[in-house]
């Protein structure tokens, strides 16, 4: 693959925009529109076929939860050895290349929550060791600098199962739009209901993260 | 139906901001502390319903995918025939008068993208082809005169099964509230980490589309 | 419990920022990748969990419904009778103090709406009445003095099986930031698609919900 990196073309599941989501809806489409197989090795199937698509959307949880606690090592767990990831920087391969990317982004944030919605997984039909899982994200990011920032975009991942867990292989991330937000402290006011305890929040969490 | 059109009170599933999600997850609480049935049948009829809330899923990603598209064949084919939408508008009906609606809403879009959230989705107990699905949504949308605007409200869907296939029979949309965007051009800045390959997300996706 | 209420040592479960979605993120990997039970039980028994999931993503989903609605006794149907939420302000526990606390919350808002995202369930491995929900989140909120802002966070939750329902038995929500939004009233122009019908959401929806 290496000596193909710099050839868009190869990127067929990546091109356009909107395509790839609309392509994979309507591949969708037909499939739930199948017939169902009622045999017992065809339930089997069909619960597997559940199973495997919660396992994807799980790795995809899991890159968003490692992402956000800024963890290097947690984040890699998410890829192949071999993953490629091409965002608007370029294409990033390999665990080494992604643990720069990642470092680079992460240190940039005192807090930042990324949003993964409008999951949609798919199997391959020929293959059971491929898959594709599409999303949309929205996320807020503090900087380092108090500046707080509202972005979005879309993710296409093409997984592959290896030793029984679901990776990213291939990811192509859209970075859409950024916007200022105009950040206001919280204020609690002095009407605040009473409670039974006294912990809060700002006991058990570390104090980068509780912005107001 | 046609002629009870301009009848407020026929629109009983729609009637009311919060209380159909409310009613909606009364029931869902009822249904879900029921006893299972684990004979063969019962066992194939659950994983049935698992399958199916699934597929009714699939139509809404769909749509949001095709919205965002701009693909109005596309949208069209989430909708029955005699399907109709109400909005902050009217009532629209049928594919022509959905085809034109939409057809209005994707021109003034430069780029969009609609995160549907809060999916919840009900088979109908006495009727295998008819569903709810409800959610909320948040958007950014950006204008062909670069407005960038954030928005947001919620979907109630009235769900038919045609030929296998789940539609859309009936939908109301809030459209609850926009707000102004202070976009900010994304700038990358000198100490990109560097990556093995060259192609970028603006090899792959139209331009129109990364606004950053 | 009472007596351990102000001791912050106790709360394991809600201790750190990220590590509770990184943990549950690497639990939910081990488990995804263990090999199946294709047994006749083994089916029953995987079949159940995935119900059991959905189960308690529904408990989830009606507590934003009934929130968004202010609806009290809605909410505190949520909750089990002991059960503690700790948040910014303190540790309630009991209906008796959440309802007060959603009173005060619920009475500030015009209109709320909440997006839950990134949700992740695990049942715990050696009690099938007990579950963990971790799940982010992102709101709009619309004071009654017109003040539109935009606010998030995350959910840590301890969920209990009684009777056949999942409650919340425990909650640690975060909220970590806020932001003014600059509030745009809706202008749908003169170049409206006609419809064929006259409802609109105005007929059907409370008037303070419908900002725009």
């Amino acid at each position: 693959m290496p000596e193909e990196l710099n050839n868009a073309d190869q990127f067929a599941w990546a091109k356009s925009m909107w395509q790839p989501f609309v392509d994979q809806a309507f591949e969708v489409k037909e499939r739930d529109a199948a017939p169902k197989d009622n045999s017992p090795d065809g339930i089997l199937r069909r619960l597997q076929r559940l199973e495997d698509e919660r396992a994807i959307e799980h790795t995809f949880r899991r890159y968003h939860a490692c992402y956000d606690a800024a963890d290097l090592d947690a984040i890699l767990s998410c890829y192949t050895e071999d993953a490629i990831q091409i965002n608007a920087r370029g294409t990033y391969q390999g665990h080494e290349e992604l643990r720069k990317s990642y470092r680079w982004l992460t240190s940039g944030q005192k807090f930042a929550i990324h949003h993964g919605t409008n999951v949609v997984v798919t199997l391959d039909e020929d293959d059971p060791d491929h898959a594709t899982l599409n999303s949309f994200w929205i996320s807020t990011v503090m900087t380092h600098e108090d500046k707080l920032v509202l972005c979005g975009g879309t993710y296409i991942h093409r997984m592959r199962r290896e030793n029984g867990e679901w990776l990213i292989e291939k990811q192509r991330i859209t970075f859409n739009y950024m916007a200022d937000q105009d950040y206001i402290p919280r204020d609690l006011g002095d009407r605040v209901p009473r409670s039974a305890g006294s912990v809060t929040t700002r006991d058990l969490v570390e104090e980068q993260y509780l912005l107001t």
